[in-house]
């Protein structure tokens, strides 16, 4: 049977792939090569040519450790020789040991288990939207079940009727270490599916009538809920030194297996294709690049909560873009993300109190062009710390807003506070962050987080601000404003966010003692402002430099500026949140983190010589 | 009737300490006054005076949110007078905004939600584990039961046969920002935690015979089943201009408002109080507090990988410590976490691929004095971050054991390399980073690891690595080796992990060029040994320091090091990993990397005056 053929073709290159290699999941690809032999050879639309093409079907492989099955279906598919998998782990490979951006047909890095079908569910939003015919088939592995995240991704389909996404549950027994928490009770996840709002079909992944009756009515699946096909396989299907073993997770064959194993699959013919069906049209997707200028202004000595003025920005910036996007993790009137909804329902994507999914259905809507916005609480987005590096991996465009960061938010305490978001987002390489202080520079630090090409951090603050900036003032990534500044400055004072406003309130107080400090507001905290942070130790009496911000003491702005004067004959004193802080006035919990006006003033008494106190 | 009196007094004091308090949440309290006092009045088994005995019941709020109800039940159950209630979230209160620890009789700290049910499940499997009759009653929102943790925690509690968990649903269909994605659909909830192997029960959560047929079907259930109480319930019930009203959900009454609405509560009488029940028996947790000395001896010239040492260790502490409990997500074969449970499968707890239910599971498990140690590659440590950040403000004493990290893991690729787990932990304060470089310094960390009180973080490795010490020499929180040291060093090279290895060969080729430098083996990041530090910079010959990790740049033991630095006058030079790594040989990514040997010994060519090469 040629469907047979076809799949013991692909089960030849992921067991010569992974040898070669010497390492990798080949009983991971052989219990789907079946059902990927059928969706590929007779359902799948899609233009090899054109992987960005919008009436494409899509395909996450949400198991990505099974990742040699992915790149032998497109390899089959015609993308490339296969004997380029060959390559499959090696250093300049794009074959990596999981699926990351170098793959160009992969929707998103995988590898990270449980975060395919949000990507799916992102994808299959987006469709919807934009009443695009495709389908979105997301293959699962049953040990990845067991992530709340699937679940999340889950109700999110469901809610949002995306009877566009397929979920494939490779129920195959074996995960890693051991028997999953359900073996082959298949029937276990296909009551979970249920129960969350899906259409359920069983079937043994390795009967091709089965699968493709399955498949066929995927092909055709209209109405309002997902649907998903649970699949009874057996790991290292097709290789009877493999089938259903122990042991055998994450090895690869070594060359003697190998034959054996060859001889098993009866030689298969390598100049078999999988035959993709053609999508009905082409369009790719287009890349808006505008002059963001938010019209705004602001009143000269009103005071203004920066995460409301975030809101007004995306709500006037929306007209201008419309591949902006804004989820919602239930918060958007405590972020003001609801200021979006109101202007753009059709662009709002409501994702309920479930962060990881929100993220991952994020990286889905970047693949296809469109610039997410993610807003929730600063500490909440902490939640979501896996998928945001994976979608850093995915090379996924999103824009964060972390809402009530710091001490600053007062009475609700620490479990609300954002005090590690610098930390989690400085990280991951080339991570552009930003922390306005006021009104103005929130305005036009949106427009420079949407226009900007990659990773965005924005974090905002809970209490209302005055303003520091006229609305003609700019701002630019990498760039900082001297707020202080005079030939006499003793030292710098660089400061962040609610930090900025004890900064100065300490140098005014400085000031009646006749001692200057230089205030920097460092509103783009990463690329740092490394030219003027240099200048000014250069520039101040002493070569002292105190940092002040509202975030624990490691990881923080602080220690950027540090590495950034790591070279500089300077004196660094950063100033941060030592402790646990508790629930309190903001005031209080300034106080007693030790970085309101007071603190500054007192630090800067410690640090400069006494003489010129006179 | 005097359930509905003693209900209307929890009411009171919700409303009456929320407006004293000027914010909090006090519409979330009212929908879950009438089961409260259900509970507390004729079920719960506690003995107030000793909130850690064993033989207690435990109730966890999962809905944070609604501390003041917690705070309200405990007070009428005598624990202080309700005048008290008044501090709410006051700066020197006891009764923060969400619960925290300085209120003794909270099970964990919560605010961040879809976190409570895992921490009832692990004192629910401690309870069953050693044969303790309490019940554990978990309170959640409706709006949390989107969190897929609650999903993990949910299949765990079945898996383990949890018949003494008791998750209470309190479906009041209002959330945060609008409605729930199920509204009063009790139905849709009831179906998941059916499916997800729940028995459940259906009520009116206001309809007092309903209640109590509900607990007392709780009181006496056994089984292999965990119960979930899913009950319709009105926000803000009780008070008629709050009831299913949006726009209430964080907002306290005025003083008005709240005399309108304790008159429509009938002016309920203070005297009231919940009767609990007394447990059958006191037992308080043991704290073994034990020298612990692994007696593990290591061959010179063999070569060891840290993450197999981590499994030897604790395989052989478990004897001298009956209070360590080993968590996994089903990569016990990766960790080598898998050598505890080949000997003390009594407390080894498998968690399957769900990390986020693993933390919260183990921050249940140290309530009750145990040391759990949580093991999982350091990159899927990310996946439970906020639950990491919870577990530190609950003060749970979880030693955390992250392998796989760095690119040094090859080729697996990205998704799996462990690059920002030091910035992860090291934000959150006072949590002891350790990464052992060979077996004898893994063996006596692991051993430091479980003695110390408080959170650890100890990274492991993939690849085998050469011993660098002997079996006697000895560790400790805060130190660091030096292992090329001489008068004639040039400059210091503090590496950590593989990259000692690097420093140790760069040392060595600078050598033969007749380069001295010197080598430290930064086994603790946090505390990290500032006098060693300060003392190598006075005596190396140019104050220049060169840091070496296999961790992004930021956030890692670099910024540890400069921050213990930033007050002496020195050059620092942070070698870190820049970019999103890939998959290949662990040579090629570290070369890649810029992390290597060879670029150790580039970085000490540019650094040091041309002048000593001679």
């Amino acid at each position: 049977m040629n469907l047979q053929a076809k799949a013991n073709l692909i089960r030849k290159w992921c067991l010569k792939a992974t040898t070669a290699a010497g390492s990798g999941h080949p009983t991971s690809c052989l219990s789907a090569a079946d059902m990927m032999a059928v969706l590929f050879d007779q359902y799948f639309r899609y233009d090899i040519n054109n992987p960005l093409n919008v009436y494409n079907d899509r395909f996450v492989l949400s198991k990505g450790h099974a990742a040699p099955l992915l790149y032998t279906v497109f390899g089959m598919a015609g993308a490339y020789p296969l004997d380029e998998l060959l390559t499959l782990r090696k250093v300049d490979s794009r074959f990596e040991g999981h699926p990351t951006p170098k793959f160009i047909y992969a929707e998103a890095a995988t590898g990270s288990l449980g975060q395919g079908l949000s990507v799916g569910a992102g994808l299959a939003l987006l469709s919807k939207r934009e009443s695009l015919p495709g389908k979105n088939y997301v293959l699962l592995g049953d040990g990845e079940l067991a992530e709340g995240q699937v679940w999340e991704a889950a109700n999110f389909a469901a809610y949002h009727q995306l009877d566009n996404l397929v979920a494939i549950a490779d129920i195959n027994r074996l995960a890693q270490s051991g028997e999953t928490m359900f073996g082959w009770d298949a029937e276990k996840y296909e009551q979970r599916f249920k129960a969350f709002g899906f259409e359920t079909i069983m079937i043994n992944g390795h009967d091709f009538k089965e699968v493709q009756i399955a498949f066929e009515q995927a092909f055709y699946h209209q109405g309002d809920k997902p649907l998903a096909i649970v699949a009874h396989t057996i790991k290292g299907k097709g290789i009877s030194f493999l089938e259903d073993r122990d042991g055998w997770h994450g090895k690869a064959l070594n060359e003697e297996e190998l034959q054996k194993a060859m001889k098993e699959l009866g030689e298969p013919d390598d100049t078999l294709r999988l035959n993709l069906r053609a999508p009905d049209l082409t369009r790719s997707p287009m890349h808006q690049v505008l002059e963001l200028k938010p019209e705004l202004s602001f009143e000269k000595d009103k005071k203004y909560a920066t995460r409301e003025v975030f809101g007004q920005a995306i709500a006037e910036m929306g007209h201008q873009n419309t591949d902006l996007y804004v989820l919602d993790a239930d918060v958007k009137n405590s972020t003001f993300a609801e200021a979006f909804l109101h202007v753009f329902p059709e662009r709002f994507v409501e994702c309920f109190i479930a962060e990881q999914n929100m993220v991952s259905v994020a990286a889905g809507l970047s693949r296809l062009g469109k610039i997410p916005i993610v807003a929730t609480f600063g500490a909440f987005l902490t939640r979501a710390a896996d998928q945001i590096r994976m979608a850093r991996v995915s090379e996924a465009n999103i824009k964060f807003v972390g809402s009530h960061v710091g001490v600053s938010i007062g009475e609700d305490g620490p479990s609300q506070m954002g005090l590690e978001d610098i930390a989690l987002f400085g990280a991951l390489p080339h991570t552009v962050i930003f922390q306005p202080a006021d009104a103005v520079s929130t305005a036009k630090l949106t427009a420079h987080m949407i226009a900007h090409q990659g990773f965005v951090y924005m974090r905002t603050l809970r209490p209302k601000t005055p303003l520091l900036y006229q609305d003609k003032e700019t701002f630019k990534v990498g760039g900082s404003k001297l707020l202080r500044q005079s030939k006499e400055d003793q030292l710098t004072i660089v400061a962040t966010g609610i930090a900025v406003f004890e900064a100065l309130k300490a140098a005014d107080h400085l000031k009646e003692e006749g001692i200057l400090v230089r205030v920097m507001d460092c509103y783009c905290i990463n690329p740092i402002d490394q030219d003027t942070l240099i200048k000014c130790v250069q520039e101040t009496k002493n070569a002292i430099l105190i940092t002040v911000e509202d975030h624990f003491a490691h990881g923080g702005m602080g220690d950027f500026v540090t590495a950034a004067l790591a070279e500089q004959p300077v004196q660094l004193k950063k100033m941060a949140v030592q402790e646990i802080s508790r629930s309190g006035k903001m005031e209080e919990l300034l106080e007693l983190a030790g970085i309101n006006a007071t603190a500054i003033v007192n630090q800067v008494h410690d640090l400069i010589p006494t003489a010129v106190f006179h």
